[in-house]
């Protein structure tokens, strides 16, 4: 590949394209997709989230495709969204170290995700902020609440500006959290149903979701490091026949056998993949690559 | 170390330790860990598990285990609960590659896990017994249903001498499933939930899993892969203010920040842990060391 | 992070430093690490590689470097100058794919590189020119050649425009290949020393690069990849008290204890690196992470 | 697989093949190719040793194959051949731990490699040793040795019982370090050289290893890591058309297109490796597999 000081990420990207092997032509071949993806009509665009996604920085990157509506939707787990409500609410995580003591910072008040720390004060602000704002849903929603309503809820009373629930709520996109009972805001969530009514029901999630994706003439999905949300954006696509394009960027790895380190091709066996032409994996960390593939991509399909 | 031939694993394992640096300090420390949780009576044992374990062939090595009590409970994946059904039902999966055209094995009807492969009409063919097994439940305990009590009643009514669900519900000891509406299985729940009552309630399992942690004098918990299920088991224990012994085989690292390759010492800081004496991960393939280390601490600890 | 469409590479990479955790702000430093190596007079900078970086595309982004006096030295495994003089010999590597069957393509004189094919008849080929080049060295210089004088003739004999080697020469920059037995070229020196005089002596080479780094004001490293590249770059510092500044990207982990995969941080225990504070290592394919740095760090520095 | 107390590694080793897919079925190929490659008089048996083998903990697991004569010679790094003899000096590592500020053990004189530390002292030590050997070594001899006989030397003068180099020299079986120059060892050769006759030639190495393995009816290879010692045990295997039988235990990655993580199956397209019937990689630590590797294949072998 040639580069010159100065280039545009689009033209690097056609460069890598061009070295047609290894990582480089993974790198390519992913800009590619998702500029068709961002600037394709029939496309609807759905990411997934698993891994420090909203903490490592990407927050503001995804409210932005958010806003421009170059996603239809996105499944996350319960600490994405968790970290995006601390934020709305004004909490910040401080900068640590991966070798700091836990023991410590356990008597600190201190509890830490690799080299970041985020305070118990603000996770204690967030319970008594989403009893507040559970408090507020009509108790007949609450008794049979999908994950993306309950969260559009959240977003409708945080009225963040950067907020991923906020943003998505304004959209009109759903957002769903599966598995958001496991997680600091799930713990809340549980004490509250306890002595009120909470029915929080994934299948009405899922409906959603393959609503969704089979009223879609063409499918895309982003996958952010793997785990649940990885696999539910896959297996809804099933019912109509398989996503159209994917990209994919994670460092797990496929000799396990796990779905999270699975290569993309070994969903089109099972039906959640159509076919292997727009396929890219990238073996790498997603809050790294993701805004370079994304603002590569963007340079190519002016869509803001 | 020193090792012979005919030498006992758990002598191998006593050698290793002796290594006091490295892998084989880890090993060896998990074997004394895991021994000490299986022999004493203090001890509450919760093992989570994701990836595949089940068609990995650790079906009979759990079985084991939950028939003596060894465990207390279990958090898996739906996966793992999907092919313990599909075996009970008498399916076996068939021996592929890694290298195989997936496209070809879509239109053969076969689905790949790494180089496993499942047919889908034995896919077909769980989805037909789940209906039957789900309508001979009460129609009053479908309208709010934990996972666990559901797979109890799956154990129930498949009768097999090496299922997981029949020999958990044999023993009266749960399985959690927190995410079982993303798997195979969960098609068929979804379904059956659209013409039919079926409110799967992941506070209901939620809450059996935190008394269950919170009566225990000692909680040790084994962890078989990354994903919800670690999650699940350890954060259900910050109630009670940490477990006190943790073993985790994984491949996933730490370097992104995902929960999956953390290591154990950060969950100390979230109180899941309660101190670093009693912990050990080994980097490694849980389908491959899980066994290794079982055995070695069985021979200890004398327990069946 | 705030990334905007058009944004500059550099500007990215400030954004990715605000987040101060996780991947990003590894990103992030290292191009400020890497601005500050590129443009300061004092630095003198040596790169270590290891893996297919020159099949992966990036011999032209060294090449530049090499032709602006940006790197003082290089030290690679024996692979990538085989790759180099392939290229300049002018053969070219085919696409494939990493399922390929190999026993069938050695049956069509191709072998296999990750999805890269190369034919066994430019082998061959580099085989009649290695022997060429060699039989034009005088015997006297061969009979205690180091292994960069050695490549310094292979660059001035083969005249590629966009040859490491031949740029190298051009520049008087010392490349270095400690293990250059250990490679396809190495086979044919090894044949050819059979029945000439050729006796390559690593000592010559290292005793070039501690004197390189002994002499300068500061000296920072590149370290993309692990193996003997990355040790020999750092050991060979040790003498000067260690090197300023590093830049490591690699897939490798550190658990197993190994110099490939382990922190940079390491090495200061060892003397061979000064401090923290210049210090980073992004987990990730340096084909693909590399070329972005590079941009990055030159759009800060102009030096060309 | 099914696994009772008091099993026999060997005995869990077939449990593990009869799983016939993921890491299980590996792990049991592997002790069935390593059974095959102990038993049979044909096979002569080669090991590549990187990382952290020799202070991980397999110094005599090794010496005790070499004193059965069940390897016929070892390729490793110089950092394995410095600890060997560190050890055989009466040199200890001491325990750390992956946490530590290696600034301040800088100061206290400690060298770390992950969680083990080394005394500058003892490399003092072993450096006044090395010269003291090299000074009995004639010097017609160091004026063009290969690094197997000055190893040999070191081995005779060292005397160590359970000395790598001691058993291998009294079994006259070659210990190759090509890369002996890159490593504490190599410094002090280096700085020997600089006042003394010392000429190593790597080409003397490579004749021996491909006249050994070129004279085997068949050869069998243990891969325990990447780097150089494992490429260059397959590349000299490749004027014999390749090696019959290979076992691999890495935790490197194949998708970056390095040699150190490359599955075996690659090597076939390049004429190092025979066929696909008698390979197996495990994904997984050396110095926790290996030793137990070993121990199933000679209960099934009764070498000794």
């Amino acid at each position: 590949m040639r580069i010159k000081r100065g280039m545009s990420l689009s033209s690097v990207a056609k460069q890598m394209e061009n070295v047609k092997v290894l990582g480089p032509a993974r790198f390519g071949k992913a800009v590619g997709i998702l500029s068709e993806m961002f600037a394709s009509k029939d496309y609807s665009n759905f990411i997934s989230l698993a891994g420090p996604i909203v903490p490592g920085g990407l927050r503001t990157v995804l409210t932005d495709l958010l806003d421009h509506k170059l996603l239809s939707g996105a499944v996350t787990t319960g600490a994405n969204v968790t970290h995006d409500m601390l934020e709305a609410l004004g909490h910040r995580h401080l900068v640590g170290s991966e070798t700091m003591s836990d023991a410590a910072l356990r008597k600190r008040g201190l509890s830490r995700i690799y080299d970041l720390l985020v305070k118990q004060r603000a996770i204690e602000d967030l319970e008594k902020n989403t009893y507040r704002m559970l408090a507020r849903i009509p108790e007949t929603s609450r008794a049979n609440i999908a994950s993306y309503e309950l969260l559009w809820e959240f977003g409708r009373q945080l009225k963040g500006k950067r907020s991923l629930l906020s943003v998505a709520r304004k959209r009109s996109i759903p957002v769903f959290c599966p598995g958001i009972f496991d997680s600091m805001l799930g713990l809340n969530l549980w004490t509250f149903s306890r002595l009120n009514t909470l029915f929080i029901n994934p299948f009405r999630d899922f409906s959603k979701l393959v609503d969704l994706s089979y009223e879609s003439r063409k499918v895309g999905v982003i996958i952010l490091g793997g785990g649940m949300p990885k696999h539910h954006v896959l297996i809804a696509n099933s019912y109509r026949g398989g996503v159209d394009a994917a990209v994919q960027i994670t460092l797990d790895r496929p000799e396990g056998g796990g779905a999270s380190g699975a290569p993309l091709e070994e969903a089109i066996s099972w039906g959640k993949i159509k076919g292997r032409t727009k396929l890219a994996t990238i073996v790498g960390d997603a809050t790294v690559i993701f805004p370079l593939l994304t603002l590569a991509a963007l340079e190519r399909t002016k869509p803001y």
